[in-house]
């Protein structure tokens, strides 16, 4: 495995091929929606899209981008770093209403008031200028404008080594350590070097607040028992959430 | 030891002798405030007090409610369960404007807008009706008040065995698991079978939301470089926080 390198801008984890490659073979991603176990969670808390303009921050394959247009949405920008993964987007959608753009979220500027949803999944715990993000989409959404995203849980990010463990009794246990030191974490998924934001659940949710949201919902996602019988191995997500979901409100 | 009695109501842990003759030799209930580390970031998120018709909740040796009336605010009456407790808070204050009131939090009743101000610290995680308590705080505040609270972060409530582990760097980790299981905690403090109730950071929140308050600060204290420096054994609260801070608005 090669090392990925870093540059002062976003890491474009997701064209490193050995990356793209077991990306790719995810459910999530070849599944899309329906291959993301938090879907249902996460549909439960958006708005209806009938005739809205939408954003989608690290919109990847498109997934999300082509079910906001089947649900009303009147038009859709997905944007991502990556231009395989919006090589693929295009190439699968063919759609007016959908316009995907290649763009670095710690980077990226829209026009003030221009969007009546924003959307994110599984994007944000990469950006490391998470503020100063939040608090453009504050300004892209037009008042009481919902904006819905997913994010790795910081439990899931903070550890040095972040792999289960035993505890005395033998049972699974996910190891927690330095939660409360924010900043850059390395670790090694599909390839080596994948770098990551780790920030407390109280940082994210501060700087929605301090940005002007309202915090409307916040899910520490974890499966239903219908889920858990269809796939047991979901039962690790019982015992420590990977996902949060929050709704937050301009 | 024995084996503390529980009942239909709330666990009366703070009147068991072996409990309460431990409880009394910590810091934060030898030298009040000043021995709680967590205290300078709770004080950080309180509104002006003065003139101010206070409630505290859990207030046990009444060393919040002291402060309050030095610092300007104009009545505050303190409920806890334990009779030892409420009698040693009573003999250490000479306040008309001090009430303190023995009460269960799984069911007091307040009236409707009596209060400007609600406190509670370290409390409400014994709390089995949460949803249900702030609902009833929300109510008793006046539009606009505030509600700032400490609880045990759920990452130390959730395990089965709470206790630091080893990783397989030796580093100190703290076994999160059944995070997502809600519900009573059983475990050992000073006696054994205190009844905690854990809940994820989410419901907490979400509690609040529903009641109609708005999330104004969610803080997961980590002392700061001088509190290390004076105390080292706070380091462990860097690698899993112990108590969240939470400050909302009726």
């Amino acid at each position: 495995m090669r090392k990925l390198e870093c540059s002062l801008v976003a890491q474009n984890l997701y064209d490193d091929p050995e990356f793209f490659a077991g990306y790719s073979q995810l459910r999530r991603s070849a599944q899309g929606l329906a291959g993301a176990p938090e879907w249902p969670a996460v549909r439960a808390l958006l708005p209806d899209l009938t005739g809205k303009q939408v954003v989608d921050l690290g919109c990847g394959f498109g997934w999300f981008c082509r079910w906001a247009r089947e649900n009303g949405a009147a038009k859709i920008v997905g944007y991502d770093l990556s231009e395989k993964m919006l090589e693929r987007a295009r190439h699968d959608t063919e759609d007016e209403g959908i316009e995907y753009v290649k763009a670095d979220l710690e980077l990226l500027e829209l026009s003030d008031q221009t969007f009546d949803f924003a959307y994110s999944s599984l994007a944000l715990h990469y950006v490391a200028g998470f503020a100063r993000l939040v608090k453009m989409v504050h300004q892209c959404l037009v008042p009481g404008a919902r904006f819905v995203f997913t994010i790795e849980h910081p439990m899931y990010t903070a550890p040095v080594r972040p792999k289960w463990v035993r505890d005395a009794d033998g049972r699974k246990s996910w190891p927690i350590n330095q939660y409360a030191i924010e900043g850059t974490r390395v670790t090694n998924w599909f390839t080596e070097g994948v770098v990551k934001q780790h920030r407390m659940l109280g940082t994210t949710l501060n700087s929605l607040i301090d940005a002007g949201f309202t915090v409307r919902h916040v899910q520490e996602w974890s499966p239903t028992t219908d889920q858990l019988v269809e796939d047991p191995s979901l039962a690790a997500e019982m015992a420590r959430p990977g996902f949060v979901i929050i709704a937050a409100e301009r």
